[in-house]
């Protein structure tokens, strides 16, 4: 096992890594922005080290220096949270050639997963479904009509080396086509310097199912169940539950079979999620393979009692998997609202600031993720997610009373949240009785 | 269901039940005394009503006063939570009198249960194993030699009306047994008005396991496993687990099937606690029912995914148990430590005062019940009791570690607490192995 892991993350993610380190008895690192001084992630860990200047590019993004803060603390393995560098493949593999290990899958099987196109056919190859689409680049505007005319509208147009819902449209009828596909790939050029397109059949108002994943080093994939993660603003989860309500037993057991095979088919050795849309007739298609632990894990853990970052770890220090996929039992139904610092009457434009007052709840089936205090000031660097809040109870009704009820009690002065809005949403008619798809709040609330 | 409950109690206890009654869409009417204006109870209820002084004669043990308090904001039912007034069967029938749902067993029952001598000889005739002893009960210190002496020492003798360790002596030998006979029955006159004692063979480092059960009003009783509460500081509870380690599958069928033969022998009707003895050959012998929630009952929570206060007002509005037998499934280990406002360098002498600072820890299996809050008063009138720390992992090794890294975390200022003590104790190598008995404290730390 590792001696000592450095954590080149902050926030809850970096105190949840911590926490897991901790209690397997392994030292840490943490690195923080000259912005993040007094955050709770610098305070945690066993040593801290500031790498640089507030902006991302000068710390959590500057490969250079996180790997000089890993040599200079004598550290054997970093852990990359989610955002930032895990999923930079570059980073990776500058990881293995300084010796150090980097706790995710290799630069290789990252980079498979994270060029869309080439995932999508290592896809087709392992007979996983996928959107029907091309299966070759597309570059030009003129060839890209005449594919989606055949494919018949609506169709989406995506880039290769997108994500985030940048350099993505979608395109409802053949006269919309042309500016539409030259303003995608004109924000893929500008974004990832990358103009390769793909055109797929668009899915009309889908539900976002990610199965999560487990592998080793020894050819052992097991999946953990699902997460429903359909309610998104612009393509940014705010609400996931595991599990969901569109799965029957049947399904779950014939999706995360195919997530399996995903998995395999990359050699993949991590955690790891597997996302899929699932469309009204419950057929689904592969969408991405997110090759990280992820924001929303915690829902996870809730139904099936596990560690998904000990486990990560584990796995990344060779160790053999720790469950069988018998071992996974889904108990009750638990879900997360993530709670930002932003202002949802602004266009939730983020809101940083110093928190002035807080009060965060606890009690039966409470799960509390968060990085924030009283006094904390919030800086205006980072992402605006301040507080995971997660709620576990026996069935989905009960869960949303709890959830309702919990965030009843949060209070954060000094700056604004969304708060409001997931109260909204928790008591939408339509969302308790499950009726939600990734158009939720767009059709909702308008925005 | 109720449309109002009006909860008798202060502290986490209270917190615990108005969130349960929110999450069942009752309203909750908070009684608070003058020290409690500003208590977290007194805020969070939907109405709050101070019912007097400070002092809990005035206060929180006034049943008259709060029999008005229930009549003027037209609550239907009183939960007591533990402690106060919640084995009272003359407050239980009051209720009764007053046409209010008194949330717990009936007047009869308590009585049945909190008299020590009658609880034993119903348990007898029920075929539950009892510590040998006395059937009929003992006033006389020359007939109590006598009875002793034909038992064999050591015994212990124990007033008929006592509870936390009042009106009770160990005899190691028959030149001990007068004075100490006497001492014990004295202590019973002055606590309890009542000089009824009774003598029982003395189990030697046993093993406190209580198994939790809930039975409704329509036959229909089912245990949720055990509790080991072995970690006890002069008969105060201070770490309490779910499962035991030193309780078997089997064993555990066969306790639970005693501890429902225990309920249905006086057709109890609530949730409820069995409490065993349990010594180092596997041999049990009940010692008390607990009529009311209890501290620990979080820890059964956790392992089992219920909500024991839910059911237990459900079962209060004449609804029938929402579990089978075999619905319930323990999974993993939980562990509760009680954090006191006390300082154990001074005796444990409580240490009231005003909590000047606070970080208190989430993550991944991480339970908080508390009251306290930054700014909050700790008034020197109550139970010492501020905080239940429950942690819940995969097995017992991991979630004595996953406590320790969380009380690690903890900071309470301005007041002394016992986490230094506790976190001894999670760091004892006898505790880690699970080599723990009722004496553990006594026996490692000489207190």
């Amino acid at each position: 096992m590792f001696n000592k892991i450095l954590i080149a993350n902050r926030g809850e993610i970096a105190v949840r890594i911590i926490r897991a380190c901790r209690e397997m008895g392994i030292k840490t690192v943490a690195v923080y922005s000259e912005a993040d001084r007094e955050a709770l992630h610098t305070q945690l860990a066993d040593e801290s080290i500031c790498i640089g200047k507030a902006s991302s590019t000068d710390s959590y993004l500057n490969m250079e220096r996180i790997i000089c803060a890993t040599i200079a603390t004598k550290a054997d393995a970093i852990h990359p949270g989610f955002g930032f560098l895990s999923e930079n493949s570059k980073f990776a593999l500058l990881c293995e050639t300084c010796n150090i290990k980097f706790i995710g899958p290799s630069a290789k099987i990252i980079d498979k997963m994270g060029n869309k196109l080439e995932a999508r056919n290592t896809m087709i190859k392992a007979n996983v479904p996928v959107v029907p689409g091309t299966k070759e680049p597309v570059y030009d505007v003129v060839l890209g009509k005449k594919i989606a005319d055949e494919m018949g509208y609506p169709v989406i147009v995506k880039a290769s080396s997108g994500g985030g819902g940048k350099g993505m449209r979608i395109i409802n009828s053949a006269v919309e086509f042309d500016h539409n596909f030259s303003n995608a790939q004109r924000e893929s050029i500008n974004s990832f310097g990358d103009n390769t397109m793909y055109i797929e059949k668009y899915i009309a108002n889908p539900r976002h199912i990610e199965f999560q994943i487990m592998a080793d080093n020894f050819g052992n994939v097991i999946h953990l169940g699902e997460r429903d993660c359909s309610i998104q603003r612009r393509h940014q989860k705010m609400i996931e539950e595991s599990p969901s309500i569109a799965i029957t037993d049947e399904l779950r057991t014939q999706m995360g079979e195919v997530a399996i095979r995903a998995a395999k088919a990359v050699k993949y050795q991590s955690v790891g999620t597997i996302e899929f849309l699932l469309d009204k007739n419950n057929k689904f298609y592969f969408m991405e393979m997110n090759t990280r632990i992820q924001v929303e894990h915690g829902v996870t853990e809730l139904v099936t009692g596990t560690d998904l970052i000990r486990e990560q770890i584990s796995i990344a220090a060779n160790l053999p998997l720790s469950y069988k996929q018998e071992d996974i039992l889904i108990r009750g139904h638990a879900i997360e609202c993530r709670i930002n610092a932003e202002n949802p009457d602004k266009n939730f434009m983020p809101c940083p600031g110093k928190i002035t007052n807080m009060h965060i709840p606890g009690g039966n089936g409470v799960r509390i993720d968060t990085a924030i205090y009283t006094g904390y000031e919030i800086p205006p660097f980072y992402d605006s997610m301040i507080l995971k809040v997660m709620v576990y109870d026996r069935d989905r009704p009960s869960a949303i009373k709890k959830m309702i009820s919990v965030l009843g009690e949060v209070v954060i002065e000094g700056v604004s949240t969304n708060l409001d809005f997931q109260y909204k949403i928790l008591n939408n008619e339509d969302f308790q009785s499950g009726k939600v798809d990734t158009h939720f709040i767009q059709e909702h609330y308008d925005m």
